[in-house]
């Protein structure tokens, strides 16, 4: 054992003592000391010195990199290894490559969603047929520690309206981050989970009401038990040319979970949300019939003249180990000003959901909203993957004020697969119970609605 | 030596003591054990004694993992270090991940090809000129072993007409693996060969006939003697949003190689391909004279009114060495009903290549296609590349049934010069050798085009 | 001691001694043989002799995949460890992988530039508001040591117009290289300098006269002292499918600096382009007011029917330590035969930064333009990162010849903040002091412009 010990600390001593040693060379030492210390060969106070003087070295190498002035002024960044020892590499349901003190990380990622939709038509044509409805990549990072940022584009979409996500964030403001370039406005608890991870194969008719992605700044905030989230919003990707000055918005959205242990959560939440119209071409309030593979939209409201508009959105679940009841409220309001007489929408859902399989729908008490679900038991591993059943109902009712934009209600029976954790098949079956008025009055298609999705 | 057995078992067996230590410090043990037992220093039974405790100590800490269900919550994911050990990078030539148990693996890379083309015009005007003939990136990979994915985009196309391959796969269905999402229909050697790899800078005419990308499910099978794969596909990556029902397709193909080793290949294969076409705008049959810089197309069929329509080819490849011959027959056949009487359309190819240096070109019996050149010298590493001359006749007739698409033969030569498995420089010389019939009879123009090709 | 040497070197003879061992056990020994002899424990002449013994056993493999033909047959590459060793990895500021021999890397980037503009307006309404100005990826890599290549998209573009740079290059002609594809002309300082990194956040008036990025083949040479570029073009990426011949250009750049060390640099320069406009629209010049938030040109000539036009400028910059002293002269020659009288156009700027922390702006004399700004002390550890201030004006005149494209002259203020090498914010107020003729005559807004920038 002494020999060994001798052996570890010259070797320590040894990187000392020469200048140009590089890095990875202190990897193995690295892996060999921390390997020595765990199982006890060596004391902590040993583990310690001969840290520090690795350190020491690691530190001693790096100046010498930011007085390199020349090297700098040629490429504008150091180079060479990255002095804090080999990064770590996630290969596993996710590419990500993280720096040994954790300061740095660098991930790339996608979605693919490739639905087939077959509609029993009732008064209008549908269309069946199939869609790539999502085809996305991200790279997301972390910087020093306190950064991080997100890129996101979606290929199914056109030019500049495929940037989803693009921000950049500030970790370290206590216990908050600010964020600030292209994301999600915080509205609403389906709005604000992933396309991924809803329950069904499109968000509830309340979407309606949605927010959406635009350019602006927020403060979020949370822990285990609690989310708040506020910002400050201008319009999407484009300025318009138009030469008028933009809309603006403000939204924020609170969430409480007294319960979120043991598979247990108790989450409740309120959101609010405010938007000046800029002087554009109005504000219009319409949805497709929970799929959409259709562009039909049976509730539509067209264009209304309006200056301002707000919405709000009240929010609850409870998930016991396999089974989740979900619902949500959600309405607008808009201020007409002398255009006309203000008008009130709304629209709310219910849903529940149930694992066949020993599996958990994960919640994030910190962002207020729910993530990809891992199975137990992954399929090619010996197990069936995870397998969950559902049911919603859901409604939105655009008649108001004389603005008859149509009420609908809907059915929805889902089945989720979850093969492993990157991927997921849904069949869902939509049933149109009701269509009032709107643009389609009476019409009340079946929808049957398959989905592959992949996450990487 | 036997100092230094104990230090292994020591360190092999101290992982196990400790539930807290990290598998990157497997890693050195790992590498120390096999090299170990590689040289003979260890036997068998102690390396895989000291293995075996490693490898449980690996299955305890993953274990902890999944039960570590707060932290799983927040996430959605388990991280931490891949218990298998370090992953396995590729950089030569291509960037690619995988983990140390080859379970899961992700790559990225690309390919951009640019054009410069020069028209000896004769009746009708191409205008020479420049062209990004292709700019495509893509992520793949493989999930848990048994499942793999790739997502393609081609930058040099607008929205979502720019994504290519979109698909997932489960590969352990015996000998067999299906494909879901967007990919080629199976159809045609010179369709499914890469546009990376095909002997010319073009397909040749009867690329006509061409199934291309559509959103389906395939069962795809082959050994080195042979390939089968068959499919069912709807249409392209958007619904169309008309309102009518999508069209359909269902494609084969069945390839046989009965010679397959030491440089010499007898490549067989048949494709069949069914369209309805769904109600659709009808079909319609086009193509450029083999050169892309041009947008016009002396044969073209216009929209023909139809409800469905048939293609099928034949091919054969012989390989001998440097030498390859390929040929290939095509047709279409269209079942007008009381739309018109049925027309049947055809072309062939028919082409020889050989290598002025001492190269192959790789043939891949499982997939009944070719695959990249790899030069056996490099330019860079004291070599010229691979170096290529070849020829192609090839003629396509869309006259039938009282429609005139123009009857159209070609000649091209070509040169390829492979730089390293990354490059290829390519010149045509594409002489129209007879325009029949058509929007443009009579127009021969003499084609000369360059391209440069850079994979990744 | 002895008895580690000899572990050292059986471990080294044994791998020798089998044919099957992986590259990737030769990593802890390389490691291992470097630290011993970087630390004395071995002598210079045992290290070599074990190292050569390891590199001719890593030679053997290769050979050994190489004529594995069946496997490179089937996947078209040779797959298996990278027999140099473990690829070096970035994730400091950047995510780059680097084969250990360093004649492979594959790096993966990207920008994001989010604008918030508020007009105070004058005479025209401009529309204040937030922009997504660029959203780009790239991918980048070295092959074999000397070729190199380059993909960049910026997603806030549409379809093909949003592929920036797309090239490859070859490094190896003595000091030289040539580029194949498309990049930038060579011309102008501010037009070669990054848009991260020019001083501003638009480039100055001048930059009407840009070349931009175009399909062609380049020579690009340089050292510390000086640099030179020169080109022949086509157009942009598409080919026009007008059936006319596109038209051509040739671009050539020369700058030189006396004084590049110790945080002084003084550049000179002069740029020379010609341009065949191959029967096309004709020539344009027109510039926004050095904000991109409006789509409103106060110069614009509209459409000049012209066959061919010249470009030149001249550049001239002093860095001392913080103080950046840069001005450019520019101006623009329409030859137009028959067609009208021949025009000249012209435009300059001046502008003074000054770093109120002790950063510098590096300066490459190869490529004769400014690299990133690399903070002395990063906010997150320690520091408040890089401040600098700044003031420009900028003057263009397009009225000549009877056309009335307008002059105008404008004074920007400027401040940045670079918190690390990664992220910068800038705020930028522009006033336009005066607009003679053009579309907009006399109108003078004043814009307070804000950006945040990340480079990943």
């Amino acid at each position: 054992m002494s020999n060994w010990k001798k052996i570890v600390l010259i070797l320590g001593l040894g990187m000392l003592s020469t200048g140009s040693v590089q890095a990875d060379e202190n990897d193995a030492l690295n892996e060999l000391l921390e390997a020595l210390h765990a199982n006890g060969t060596i004391d902590e106070a040993t583990y310690k010195a001969i840290r520090a003087v690795a350190e020491a070295d690691d530190a001693t190498q790096e100046d010498d990199e930011m007085s390199s002035e020349a090297r700098t002024a040629e490429t504008g960044r150091e180079s060479g290894p990255d002095p804090a020892g080999s990064p770590r590499i996630d290969t596993r349901g996710k590419f990500q490559v993280t720096s040994a003190d954790e300061e740095y990380s660098f991930r790339i990622g996608g979605r693919v969603q490739v639905d087939g939709t077959v509609f029993d038509e009732d008064i209008v044509s549908h269309g069946s047929g199939s869609e790539m409805r999502r085809a996305r990549l991200f790279a997301s990072g972390t910087i020093g520690g306190v950064w991080g940022y997100k890129f996101q584009y979606d290929f199914a979409n056109s030019g500049a309206d495929g940037i989803k996500d693009a921000y950049v964030e500030y970790k370290d403001l206590g216990p908050a981050k600010i964020r600030l370039g292209h994301f999600e406005e915080p509205f609403s608890l389906q709005n604000m989970t992933s396309s991924k991870q809803v329950n069904f194969m499109e968000r509830g008719l309340p979407q309606v009401f949605e927010t959406g992605r635009n350019l602006g700044v927020a403060v979020i905030s949370g822990t285990d038990h609690w989310s708040a989230s506020a910002g400050f919003f201008g319009t999407g990707i484009d300025n318009d040319s138009s030469g008028e000055d933009e809309g603006y918005g403000l939204s924020g959205r609170l969430t409480y979970a007294p319960v979120n242990s043991n598979g247990r959560v108790l989450h409740m939440g309120g959101s609010l949300s405010y938007r000046d119209t800029g002087g554009a071409d109005g504000v219009r309030f319409s949805e497709r019939p929970e799929s959409h593979t259709t562009d039909i939209r049976l509730v539509d409201t067209g264009f209304i003249d309006a200056d301002e508009f707000y919405r709000y959105g009240l929010e609850a679940v409870w998930v016991h180990h396999r089974l989740t009841l979900q619902g949500e409220f959600l309405s607008a309001g808009l201020d007409r000003g002398n255009r006309g007489p203000d008008a009130d929408f709304e629209g709310y859902y219910g849903e529940i959901m149930w694992f066949l399989t020993d599996d958990r729908r994960p919640y994030s008490g910190s962002g207020g909203d729910f993530k990809a679900v891992n199975p137990k038991s992954a399929v090619g591993q010996g197990g069936v993957g995870a397998w969950q059943v559902g049911a919603r109902l859901s409604n939105v009712d655009l008649i108001d004020a004389g603005i008859d934009g149509g009420e609908e209600d809907n059915l929805t029976l889902g089945l989720n697969w979850f093969p492993n954790r990157n991927l997921r098949f849904s069949f869902n079956y939509i049933k149109v119970l009701e269509t009032r008025g709107g643009p389609f009055p009476g019409d009340e298609p079946d929808i049957f609605s398959l989905r592959g999705q992949l996450e990487f």
